[in-house]
């Protein structure tokens, strides 16, 4: 039994289950409106403790500490999609949980997101799941080479991943992956990726922020530029696509959609990729682009206060900063234009997302290519 | 003897003496850019608390905590400019305390900051020194009526002066302040007030924000708009003497200049009428309008970073939510354009700052009047 969230008075706090760089920013844009958070975090380490007073470093399969964190706030969310579903289950049975905790069932696992996805009508690339190395060759045959070979769970930044080429062997593939579930995504020849956040509010309201286009590299997100160049067309599906998801899900908070937009013929068509049940890298320049950032929006539709229209005051681009790029930072503070974000981690592994830096480009432009 | 101040390293601890607002603002500025803040204040309500980790409360004469405090910390600066000057004192001998004590011990005081100022060659309001029944008559003589009876010391938002009118009883309005140490100003007919924010490194460079104009209600600043509409040889003026004072002090940090405009003929003539050595109410709109808020440059300052140079992207209009205005805060949250803060106080006494709104009104005019 999942306990209903209540309408948060200015000082209450906002549980948060993840320490990372996604917490840190939810926790200054709560601060921001009157919210307090406390962090709930396994990793000592945790980047978002920093900006607490009330932090809990403990297991997501400790339940003492869960039980504990449930009676001190007054509502709990996430910043982290890979929190252990029975961990939020554990919580909402003592505390409201925003997004339900059912949404995560659905986005933890490839297999039944892409299901869930093309069950309302939305296409995504081919897929396959894989179970055995039958279904590698049944499931080749279906979606065709080059494909993409990923763990069904627990993937992000490219790990859990092998790209199967047209020599690749792809039982040696699943093998690297360790025989675990997979699931086989045939290639989509897209045009750019690009992504689309919105923040559905506990009565139902949805509200979509620009579509961003984005630039991954090593699989990990380098560049987001909004507003992105695509066609008025291309942007009335994504937001369409986006508030299905939202109201499908019965969703409360900011979700992200990562969309292929795929050219056909004098046209383009919308595929989803991925859904992340949480603010996302590619929102980050809405801190410094919007009048309402997507963590200030996650934030309100959790406390059940009414979303913002966010008015994006600028044309923008995010830069990661990632690994020892975060050295760069000294260099960008001197850049007119330039908002440096930081986010305060001990120590710059690779492939680690650091902080990130966005460059107001000039006054919004409301003009579209594509 | 004061120690000298480092450059930080990002995860490093800024102290800041004082716990409301403007502290928890840094902190939240500090947090951004990677580093650390410890809030040190005598109330135990302090709203700057929530947003950090670490906090001391404790009084500004209590030695042992604050001694503890400047070994916790790897450099001391203000939010509040009526710390006791012995307290930074202290806490000089012991760490970098920037910007440097001297400089409150000239801005605590009405009297020493208005000679300083003139000493400067820049003009002010006539003042005179009242320290007895005899000087309040000549006083009066000399900057005429009407004029403000002002306390010397620890006056703010209105507190501590008297208005002395055509008719006034000056010996009653004195004995009213308790006939303590004050400051008889002449008043000034000022077509405009307005304000402008410098930051100042430890390497001599400033750093201005656009020119913002103020309005009061009952002493206390209720709106700030930038760009403030006044001409160029305005603009240029009011920084050259934010330039001139940071100079003069060896200022590190933001500071700001509260300044008259007064119609003179065809022209206008720029009088100081307050410093505050610290970030200051009618910056607030740099957060949402600027891409390096006031208390992004103050960090950076007292950091030994490089300053900004705050591209200001919107023209904004700023409004304080004082005592039960807060309660319009849900209606703010609903208006497209407009930027809510609140501060997490949880009781909304009268003239106490609460939050603010900032409005973005459109693009970045550099269209001027007056």
């Amino acid at each position: 039994m999942t306990r209903p969230a209540h309408i948060l008075a200015p000082g209450a706090t906002i549980g948060i289950l993840g320490g990372g760089q996604l917490g840190r920013m939810l926790a200054l844009a709560a601060a921001r409106i009157g919210l307090r958070c406390h962090i709930y975090s396994p990793d000592t380490d945790s980047c978002a403790f920093d900006v607490v007073q009330k932090a809990t470093q403990a297991g997501y399969e400790d339940e003492e500490h869960l039980a504990r964190f449930a009676q001190a706030v007054d509502v709990i969310t996430y910043e982290f999609e890979n929190v252990p579903h029975h961990t939020a289950e554990f919580l909402a049975t003592r505390c409201a949980v925003v997004p339900d905790p059912t949404v995560l069932a659905t986005t933890q696992d490839r297999l039944a997101e892409k299901t869930f996805v093309n069950r309302l009508g939305i296409p995504t690339a081919p897929f396959a799941a894989v179970g055995s190395e039958a279904e590698i060759v049944s499931g080749l045959d279906a979606v065709g080479r080059p494909a993409i070979l990923k763990t069904q769970r627990l993937g992000y930044d490219g790990k859990g991943q092998r790209t199967i080429g047209p020599e690749s062997d792809a039982l040696a593939a699943w093998a690297d992956l360790g025989h675990t579930p997979c699931i086989l995504e045939g290639f989509v020849p897209f045009e750019r990726e690009v992504s689309i956040l919105a923040a559905r509010s506990r009565n139902g309201q949805v509200v979509c922020f620009d579509v961003t286009e984005n630039e991954h590299r090593n699989h990990i997100l380098k560049t987001s530029r909004a507003p992105a160049a695509v066609s008025d067309a291309v942007t009335a599906e994504a937001r369409r696509i986006a508030g299905t998801i939202a109201e499908a899900f019965g969703y409360v908070g900011v979700l992200a959609v990562e969309l292929f937009i795929v050219r056909d013929g004098t046209s383009h068509s919308v595929l989803v990729n991925e859904i992340a049940p949480r603010v996302h890298n590619s929102g980050h320049w809405t801190i410094d682009g919007c009048t309402v950032s997507q963590f200030e929006q996650h934030v309100r539709a959790v406390a059940g206060w009414p979303l913002g229209e966010p008015v994006r005051h600028s044309d923008v681009e995010m830069i990661n900063l990632i690994g020892a790029e975060i050295e760069e930072t000294a260099r960008w503070l001197a850049v007119p234009g330039a908002c440096v974000h930081h986010y305060g981690k001990a120590e710059a592994r690779p492939g680690r997302k650091m902080g990130h830096v966005t460059r107001l480009l000039g006054p919004a432009s409301t003009d579209k290519a594509g």
